[in-house]
């Protein structure tokens, strides 16, 4: 039934390659089927100034599309002079979702911004951005660790995310661009790695959803989430 | 235990003023307590190009805070040259919520465009841009009626929303600014006046929460979104 | 002869509602028949950089519109990504004309910040402006005198403001939007309470004026100018 | 008493030479002093949106300031990204000026864009371009009539402009910046050459001015305003 | 002597993998050495307003860097509102070199975008944009005559280039960047398949060269083109 | 042959006329023919942030079109928002020769900031800017070592600019706009006074040319420099 032949409840194949590119403290190439991201994680020894000098650290994200990630050519935004809606959008969801997997405290005063590029996409790059912008984050907390500018561990748990949708009158996990083009309602759903929630968001556009099929979508997402932080794991060798 | 000494489960009083400026199609005031927001509703007879000569119409807002709407002074948007990511995503999300409650069809080639504009800030503003937004569409939408540019009534219910979160330990509804600025998890839902969701943004900032929590957020939110419809009923004398 | 049925030297009802919002140090809501004006100050204990340590005192003004303030939508400037023409000479007005009334070494090095936001347009919004601005500003310095914190009143007196013009041939006082767009004449008249002037800007759109015809829309702008400023002291409780 | 050694009433020379560059349909380089102000008219055979197929022409007027036009050098509005207050303020003030001593029916369904862009600045760039402009204006419009394109002279009179303004306690002609910068109270004056008037501006930057002070500023622009008339025929060969 | 250990006259190894994204009419992969650059092309059946009616078409080109593609992590364009400089300057002339190799008459009325976005940087991003947009250019113009929509080939010749520089005293050819940071004097060098030059850019900075030199530079640029269009021919199976 | 009736190697006229601006440090209006451009150095007593407390000095240019320097009227880059590609292209350009003349440690921690606008256009801004640019700092530099501010000459050279290209299958010197403007081959070949080169930029647009004919243009150069560097000295007193 699903245009890619998947179960309902199946995940497209998961790839995390790290250490892609040779200048960022921690990098990865998530791939989620057809959706390719690059994630970077970028270190400074100091905060903005709304946080100087409070002993905190600061995560922040930033996320682009390539525009020729999409099926028909976008215009890139630096021509356009801003960031779009959409994307400033995602990227204060990105962050907000990293951050509530870091002890800010323990991670000292210095700022570490996650770029999530999008090289090609079907569907689903804010959550592959989260994944694998974790990974990315988590990469460069550990150098920062092994050279020991850093104690105790920042990073509290894993943060992951995956999207679900009513598809064709069913709950399915994991929306590739055609679904998640036809689904009237869909959402992300961003947990820790011992599956605490993060950041919930279901939207119905031109169509609305009941509790219970609201409950059957995290049901599924539970399930994605944990394949999910498994493949975190493997790629960063925890 | 709430700063204002409400209840856990009680709303702040809600006071919807309608046709409040002379020009609107549609307008109301809408006071949560201190925070005041005018929301109006603007007609035209056509659609972005986007959907030229497709027979749907187009329901769209704007969202705005006046500079001293909040405690300290706030850097007019227009002076810094562009909407800020905040203003963006509740843009956004009011128009999205707005259309869940729209038959485009019946409206006819046209579009309404929703501002909402806060006079006064004190937590939720967002949730009571899309309550007195739906109010101003509705009034904008009668006048159609009434004038016999439209037939059938292209509104298929209210739409409402509401704030819930998590304070001092505690799930509380209708979070106004102190409790707002504490809560480590908070969430809004949008409804229909049948309870259907339409949109639930649940998130933690430097925390997260447990899916047990969080029906318990929504159950409160079900009481909270009852006594704004019936309040947005009042108001249009529906 | 005029469209509201107004004598040629009648201006239209004023009232001013001051302390209308919780947040700001002085603020009211003017009407000038339909035209309301929200005037909120906004007192920041620092001055710009060209001024620091020099031990004056800085009021400056901005100026919008709320989208729907008039008769068809405008659109928000903040989405426009920049204030217009009009926009930017009205705030200038406002600041300049504030400033003449205001004894900057006795207000000490702080800024005060007007803002004239209009909520409904029915012509004469920058004469609203400076008139209810004034209000909004003694309403501030008030709070700071009360507060001990300047000494010495720095408002050397009321600064008020109205507009005349040559509406079908005849000189007019405080026109309103329907003369206002007819008018080949007409200007604003900003002065203190005592009669001395600040600002006299007087236009010809496609056509030109005598300097009699100048000297009547004096005359007429001196009888509504004294019954502003008694306007103002009523509210302000001077 | 006076910086330069004029009398109260005495203008700066004035010079200006016509058809100073090859492009332009009109053009002058005027010069007040050691205010040098280029001025081009540009002609376009099609009017601004707003104004189409209605039978009406057009002006309209550009100013700009060159870098190291003043004492210290200026940024460049261009790498700035936006026009200043100022540069808007002026020149709307420049466009509604020579509009009004033009026929606009007469004209035909064409527009006539006036750039005045300051070569050298010693006070006075605003009313420099507007005499300089008209000068412009004249010479585009002859060259139309000239051609046939425009049978009946859609300029109905001279337009120019001067400043005065209250200089150490006296009222002078024609301020140069060192005035400029001192006087509280100046005004810039725009009339036709028939005397009639079309702006008249006058401000007070930190004091305020009487109904007789005015008055005398307004005799000396009188006879400013009829010498700037005189070089302009002379200029133009009328 | 160069830190790499290559010899005066030795490029970088030089790798094009193709097709390596799913949406794009034509796609390469680009490495020279560290130096990684996606080149993308993509058609539209429309050219710029411009061109309308001309039968002609049009090849453009934009040029993006990754905000961690360099070794300290460089502000988002779109997040700073607009192209740098330098973007600009190297856009263009990817633009215009790749437009000397395209009988635009033989191509037809529709437009070719070439993207050309750095992965990772380690000097000569322009050149390397060069040479692989021809890549992607090339497949491009394929399918579309494998499609029967373009008959005889609108490609003329190859389009590759290269930089070379005077590094301690030393003409090298193909430099990276701790070479190209530390060479006083630089240039890039475009040409055709068959040698005919395209773009001559030899600037030096803080220094001065010789003829004489610039001769030695050009002797290098052309070993290392013959390299660079077999490399080209390879990839794309000429 | 050529529209001018000028041989193949023969320059327009140039003038350069110097102090034309009472404000600037150095100033000339240089003239190439038609083409007209004023140049201004402007000294600032500090560097910008990344030069600080290096004790050395800078040079930066800035370049504009006044809107009606050519033959239709141009937009305003201050209307349009920034500056166009092109003029970004030019001035760091103008920037980069001028500094390739300069010894920035006898300079001082000192900025210099050339500004070229055109005032009449005919092809050759550029150059003319560079030619022009050098004499405004020439002068500005002369004045600094009268007043003793700088000991030691900052300039050890003269920096000169000329363009040449292939008109009617023809090697051309200095070309007009009309040559300019159909030439598929030309370049900008900037040197020093004793003929060493600082920038050779040559492009072909729709077309290529050979390393023959690229000699043949460098040849013309070097004749054309050399009588700017003639006219240079002459202006400039040396």
């Amino acid at each position: 039934m699903r245009p890619s032949g998947r179960q309902l409840d199946q995940m497209r194949s998961v790839s995390i390659e790290t250490d892609v590119t040779k200048h960022a403290e921690g990098s990865c190439l998530i791939k989620m089927g057809d959706t390719h991201v690059l994630c970077t994680a970028s270190l400074e020894e100091r905060v903005p100034p709304f946080l100087r000098n409070k002993g905190l650290g600061w995560v922040t994200a930033e996320y682009g599309m390539l525009p020729r990630s999409t099926s028909s050519r976008m215009r890139r935004e630096a021509t356009a002079g801003k960031q779009g809606g959409r994307t400033v959008e995602i990227q204060r969801l990105i962050g907000r979702s990293l951050r509530a997997g870091v002890d800010r405290q323990a991670m000292g005063e210095r700022q570490i911004t996650v770029d999530c590029d999008v090289i090609q996409a079907d569907g689903g790059t804010r959550c592959a951005s989260i994944t694998g912008g974790w990974v990315a984050l988590r990469l460069a907390v550990n150098k920062l660790m092994k050279a020991g500018d850093i104690i105790s561990d920042p990073l509290t748990d894993n943060v992951a995310a995956v999207s679900c949708g009513i598809y064709a009158g069913q709950p399915v996990l994991d929306l590739d661009y055609p679904e998640d083009s036809e689904a009237g309602t869909d959402g992300n759903f961003v947990a820790t790695g011992s599956g605490r929630l993060i950041e919930v968001q279901m939207s119905a556009e031109g169509s609305t959803y009941s509790r219970d099929e609201m409950n059957k979508l995290m049901d599924l997402a539970d399930k994605g989430l944990a394949e999910l932080v498994a493949a975190q794991n493997a790629a960063v060798g925890a």
